[in-house]
């Protein structure tokens, strides 16, 4: 029995979580579940992809479920996936949720059109497959079932890409993008740790931060508090890319920024 | 071992949860608990019937806790309920919120009152029975200790009872009872799946939605996308009854309807 | 292998609590581990120490592991506690989150900076030590690792000591202070059931509370319900200790009360 791991935009208000674990556990009693979060804004599937690829590396490899999902009901598939690492295997729609995590982890060996699977519940409701679709599927596979017995094969590339921004380095400054906002008003930034070693940046010296014309000076530092409270700080996050903060404040708040603002970030200023 | 359900109005803000959480394992250390949902709303008894009544039949067959208990610490019995089907147990308040599960789930074929039970923790908190009285019982029930030991016996017909409003049909349209608002807005209605299909609705065609005065147009869908974003729709929810929807938005605010309104259904408009 | 329970001011929005989860099974599959409350008010050191203190005793002895660290990837040590009751372990930030927890459960026996723990992730980050420190600490410990291999040994006279006010009697009157502050606004004071045996209130009689200047008229009650709907009472709550209510309201925001706000309580009114 393999550990199934699940991240909706559910909410934790509503019963719609627990009656997915409660779908799991008839099934597969064993299966020990871990809740990644379900508090992905409603109908936010990037934001549920950016949480999905950087969180899936920290959990048992093992079924993983995520659920975002505008599209509930219509022709959109559903979907079951085997990565290259570690045997994972991603269950839920295919509107690009699962794409970055399947890219970061080893790209997609084969997929399956599960909208009709054998496993699914009947009746069969328009607006919860979570429930009826994706709970009892990924309860199957960890229960032991074959992948293919979940579904019909399907061609991964017909799969729904969801395409990131792309960061530029541009005359000594880095044009970046704001991928995702935490719940502290953190900005996740479209550099990686290796675009970030390329980039010139001191540890502790100032740099500039530039968003629709305004400039705000800042910090390249370690963590919060290496600058003082409502200072501004540049910084490598738990995920090794970069982020804006203010430590004690709320970055996106305070600069106005949301999801692919474009900023300017250079030394000094 | 047997599976333990909770679900309660204590919202994951504090440490309520948590610590019944705690004293079920310190009593059952191999029982699994499913929480329903925690974010039924303060004291609100009916909602957290329905929403146990419609999360139940998804739950493996175990001990199923419910607490919303605003008369905690008066003389309102505490009981626990065995039901008709597949020896399921209800643990909580008599205040209601166990009657429309135990009602879907069987009936009730024994009841005892667990006020003072033997199974308590011990000093017990006015105000935090789901602690020492339903949680512990719980755990003990489980574990194996038989039903008969954890109370009273008491007699199924002095039970308080919940009764939830009931639609008509009128000259062509459906007389219905908004529920239960979700956190989307979508709205429950007491129309089931067997009166939906005698009031001669057709999918896909249109429907008026007259509250208060005032008519709405929209759809019979299957699902929400089924209509244009913004556009009102009613349809078959996850739970088989009827319901009341905004394609991305939120039916209840945009409405205006609250518990118990009433709303009129025709085809046409 | 041992239970693992867990409090923080992560939230449930975001996947921080997810992700630590996931570290721990990766760890100690077999460990099972219990969310004391994700919902400690950000940064609010305080206020998790108290409801560590107050949830532990309900929690099966274990690790324990409380994250509340505003000075997370600075100079502050990361800490393993054992303490006299129970053979329990607390882990954390040494910022005086795990003191109260400590004091009331047999005080620390001895303690660990596991600030470079051998059994850290790596690389780790600067600014999520419960992933990468905390959480994974844990996990070996519950999985049977020795405490002593957690860390280097550190004298506990050593440890960040978190102070709590201290209640005064006076000519017949209380003076007490708001130890904290629930989500249904019911402000926890800092009385034990002790001190509260000796002020001599009587069930049922009314009492009057004095807040900068303002007196309001109440009841020393057992519970809720015991006063009318929006009446205010004084009653020993879950943990034993005085606390102020309105029943079926809100007591800090009627009254006005914050964190360390100071009362005065005396019979009659």
């Amino acid at each position: 029995v393999r550990t199934i791991s699940f991240l909706s935009d559910y909410g934790v208000a509503d019963e719609f979580v627990g009656v997915c674990h409660g779908v799991i556990a008839r099934i597969a009693p064993e299966a020990r579940i871990i809740d990644v979060t379900h508090g992905i804004e409603r109908h936010d599937v990037r934001g549920g992809a950016l949480v999905l690829r950087n969180a899936l590396p920290y959990m048992p490899p093992g079924i993983h479920v995520a659920v975002v999902d505008p599209e509930v009901g219509t022709r959109r598939k559903g979907v079951a996936l085997r990565l290259g690492e570690d045997e994972r295997i991603l269950v839920g729609p295919d509107n690009g949720i699962l794409w970055p995590a399947a890219e970061r982890l080893g790209g997609v060996l084969e997929a399956f059109d599960i909208s009709a699977s054998a496993l699914r519940l009947e009746p069969m409701a328009a607006t919860f497959h979570g429930r009826d679709v994706f709970a009892p599927v990924a309860a199957h596979l960890a229960a032991g079932v074959p992948l293919a017995e979940a579904g019909d094969p399907l061609d991964p590339e017909l799969l729904i890409v969801h395409e990131l921004p792309v960061p530029r380095f541009e005359e000594g400054e880095l044009i970046v993008h704001a991928l995702h906002v935490d719940r502290f008003g953190n900005v996740a930034l479209d550099v990686s740790h290796h675009e970030l070693a390329a980039a010139g940046l001191k540890l502790g010296e100032p740099v500039e931060v530039e968003y629709e014309g305004t400039r705000y000076g800042g910090r390249y530092a370690r963590t919060f508090a290496d600058v003082a409270a409502g200072e501004l700080l540049v910084y490598e996050d738990a995920h090794r890319a970069l982020a804006l903060a203010i430590n004690r404040g709320d970055a996106a708040d305070a600069l106005g920024i949301g999801r692919d603002a474009e900023l300017r970030i250079r030394p000094g200023g």
